[in-house]
């Protein structure tokens, strides 16, 4: 089962000069699905107990929760602002044009906590950096971010101080 | 195992006078999220073999995943417009005030196919409805529609022409 086979290339989306990764043949193949979530749970660290997983909304719900269910974990969305309904903890990040702010609820982690952050892709890390940031302001500690794959010509995992695991590098 | 123990009222959101049902201290629970994962695949028809889950953007995605692996079945996301960036289907259906659309890739589901649909809430009805009408025009078969909760006052079954099954009425 090579997971590479299910990703396809999308030009010029979401805007023109892009080639977008499309997980979605990835997802729609049970083989393909199950086998994706089975190695990327084992990455995780082999002596740590995970605690808690995060997915990054929203394609990183998908497999973040499998992956929370191969490693008892219990999971965590983190989601757009707004859109987490208990109080909250914020973290704004710059985008190329503008910036995004990305959200946690403040019940989520317990200090002390061991939480393995998924996301589908890393690109530029600024939306996995500002997630380990809000992890840390509640006292979680950060043991993996955990992607499919990483878009290795925009250096993302140059501003993550964790470890970084992904099954494709593009 | 009570799930209902796990979901949280949340009063006045998103708007004043709604009282919003908060799953996330379920899916932050492992034991409460593997057994209403496990629950829910238990209510699929037993007699009919589902090729694809679908999970509605976003919460859908989540326990829709865990569906999808327990049916040994392909998984699909349901998004809201703009989203998805392969060629899609698209359905907009009115809201209290305005409209919203949601949308499929046009190569999720093969004519004949048996499809069942996840979201976390039936509510009005109006998305779920939306989404068998995009199955439908694919040449899919929904053989459910399938909840977490259902809010019975609201009569969004009525909405749907489909089995609806669910853990949890208000």
């Amino acid at each position: 089962m090579n997971i590479q086979d299910f990703i396809r290339d999308i030009p010029d989306f979401p805007k023109p000069g892009i080639l977008f990764k499309d997980i979605t043949p990835l997802l729609g193949n049970y083989e393909a699905l199950t086998s994706c979530a089975s190695k990327l749970a084992n990455l995780s660290p082999r002596d740590i107990k995970v605690d808690k997983v995060i997915g990054v909304e929203s394609r990183g719900f998908i497999i973040g929760g499998m992956i929370a269910e191969r490693l008892e974990a219990g999971f965590i969305p983190v989601r757009k602002k707004g859109k987490l309904p208990y109080e909250v903890k914020s973290k704004t990040y710059d985008l190329e044009y503008g910036d995004d702010t990305v959200e946690i609820h403040i019940d989520a982690i317990k200090p002390g906590e061991h939480v393995l952050i998924h996301d589908d892709v890393l690109a530029t890390g600024g939306t996995a950096k500002a997630v380990c940031d809000l992890v840390e302001e509640l006292g979680g500690i950060v043991v993996q971010c955990n992607f499919i794959m990483t878009l290795d010509f925009l250096n993302g995992s140059d501003k993550l101080k964790y470890p970084v695991a992904s099954l494709l590098s593009y």
